[in-house]
């Protein structure tokens, strides 16, 4: 879809008018990604405020046949020091490239001091974050891989549940295995991230990693899982019981399912991102867990599985259509057992799109 | 096992005398894990050059009680924003930091503007890859964690072999899933990097990503693969012909299996890296395939998949005993197919140590 990636790289020539620059050297990958369609593992990024015509895209000789397709409309070097080499041709048309803006958050002080060098009288001017800016906002390209890759999240955990494979005697570790395996068969292209699997006690570790510990009845099993469909993540956390819940787990199930819901409604666009993580930590402050709330509310998600915006008490911002981000409450029982529920939703001016679907029953399996 | 971090600590602590600061702000999460232990995803270390007492580690809230198990000798400090947390503890004890160190290879332009302000009046300096040149030299618990990954994927392929998984009509995507989850059972943390498998004309492709094109009787298949124990990476290829394998076939993987050999037998300490490149690509060269050799000869092996040294043309320096290293000539007929055999293997005084250790019968299946 090379007319997407010429939009997009239009929208940012208006930002590098906006910010007093001729051109952006791009060398992160993820934004060379955004801006091209490019997938492979050396690029780098020379465009031009003016257009397509000045732009020039570089990457080294392993990628010559994938750049010619994945890249058709733009100038290309082929050159293994793919920034050096953009530099220098910057340092050779000093009026065209007069000022030249650098990714400074993601550029090494070590690799800042040889462009500097290659760059010669062009001024190499910090200009943290543009790419970032555009990919805050999803487009309906951007949108349509996150949906698939959600659809693709949402299947496995049906099969999962439907094949029986959530049952006692189970290992953390296979029932993982056993679900990436079923995103694969779905078209997810490899997990968003280690998929948590996350049995009784160590459910109330947030970040539990899938370990042989058995699933027992009367016990949480908390899923934490993504799967990617064109470099897009999925991330969704369900939790379920294994045969009857205990009073305790359907009390915080249900402020934890509450505190989602106050979540959910208040992502709205022009809704202060800390506004939000307050609507839904307020339903578990009242119910007297707030110490076990011990996280932010939620992130963005896109091209990374943890992007911006920050959904959290010292998050700064607010939130615009077409935004996509999650909401992901939890409350945690230390040495008992923990609850999170998170779906991955877009903003819109009618009220959040939930793009995972999967049930929120605590009783599902 | 803290002894042996402690111990390369001490060697870095060496290091930092020879480099004239009194600290190195360590912010690479695996060189982190070198010195420390610590497996999280979120901390900095303050190294001191007196030792362990001066010597300061921070990580985040989330990984308490996994810090106090994996790094229970350091001082430790909890806070979200952990190089910035210690560059404040250096700024108040300037006498103690007067002059530390950053990773400034790793260190983003963005990041080093924040922390010169934090350092105050502790002089901050350049110090690029210094924990990377202990890194290069394995020790004996490093060695022992590439051993297992290498026999991991050793029997993972050894399986697959066994059990018929590599037969016509078979999708590349199923037997890359399928080696993958073997490697899992013996014992991976993870694949090492996104499993290769190029049936066909596809294996003239370096690094083909596997897709739905299926195995075929007489034609090549690759793989490339690698499993992960501790964070150690194993990188194996082999190539195979399923059935009968055709003259071309036979010649240019004599002629792949020769180089490798020569390679192999220039692992030697004190040998020049580029020197080991030669002596395998001689043999390739003599047979009139220059131009299909297109990638360097290996690679180091470790905490990364890919690290120093390069045993390319253009690589610098010599071989010493302890490194790990791959030696993966490739001969690619483009539109036909192409033959990789790559090994992991330890220099030693005696001799190169091969840690993978599968057969390279071209008939294997």
């Amino acid at each position: 879809m090379p007319e997407i990636h010429a939009h997009r790289r239009g929208a940012l020539a208006t930002l590098l008018h906006e910010n007093g620059v001729d051109a952006l050297l791009v060398t992160d990958l993820l934004n060379i990604r955004y801006l091209t369609g490019f997938t492979g593992s050396n690029a780098a990024l020379l465009l031009h405020s003016g257009g397509d015509a000045k732009t020039v895209f570089c990457t080294d000789g392993r990628y010559t046949t994938q750049s010619e397709s994945e890249v058709p409309d733009l100038e290309r070097v082929l050159d293994r020091a793919s920034a050096r080499a953009l530099a220098s041709r910057a340092a050779g048309e000093p009026a065209t490239y007069g000022r030249t803006g650098f990714e400074s958050q993601h550029v090494s002080v070590e690799d800042h001091e040889t462009l500097k060098v290659r760059f010669d009288k062009v001024h190499l001017i910090r200009t943290p974050g543009l790419v970032e800016q555009l990919r805050l906002v999803k487009d309906d390209v951007e949108v349509a891989a996150l949906r698939a890759a959600c659809a693709a999240a949402d299947r496995a955990l049906a099969d999962l549940l439907e094949a029986g494979g959530v049952r006692p005697g189970r290992a953390e570790l296979e029932v993982a295995r056993d679900l990436e395996n079923r995103m694969l068969e779905h078209g997810s292209g490899g997990p968003a991230f280690a998929t948590i699997v996350a049995a009784g006690p160590n459910s109330a570790i947030p970040h539990h990693q899938p370990t042989g510990a058995e699933l027992r009845t009367g016990d949480f099993v908390k899923f934490d899982f993504g799967a990617t469909v064109d470099g897009y993540h999925s991330d969704m956390t369900r939790t379920f019981v294994l045969g009857a819940p205990a009073d305790w787990q359907w009390e915080i199930y249900d402020v934890v399912y509450r505190a989602q819901e106050a979540g959910i409604e208040a992502v709205l666009p022009g809704a202060e991102v800390s506004e939000v993580d307050a609507e839904a930590r307020s339903v578990i402050d009242d119910a007297g867990y707030a110490e076990q709330f011990t996280h932010g509310l939620g992130h963005g998600v896109g091209l990374e599985v943890h992007e911006a915006p920050s959904l959290a008490a010292t998050g700064v911002g607010t939130l615009s259509a077409g935004m996509a981000v999650t909401v992901e409450p939890g409350v945690y029982l230390a040495g008992r057992g923990g609850v999170r529920i998170e779906d991955t939703l877009v903003v819109r001016d009618s009220g959040p799109e939930l793009l995972t679907l999967s049930t929120k029953d605590l009783v599902a399996v």
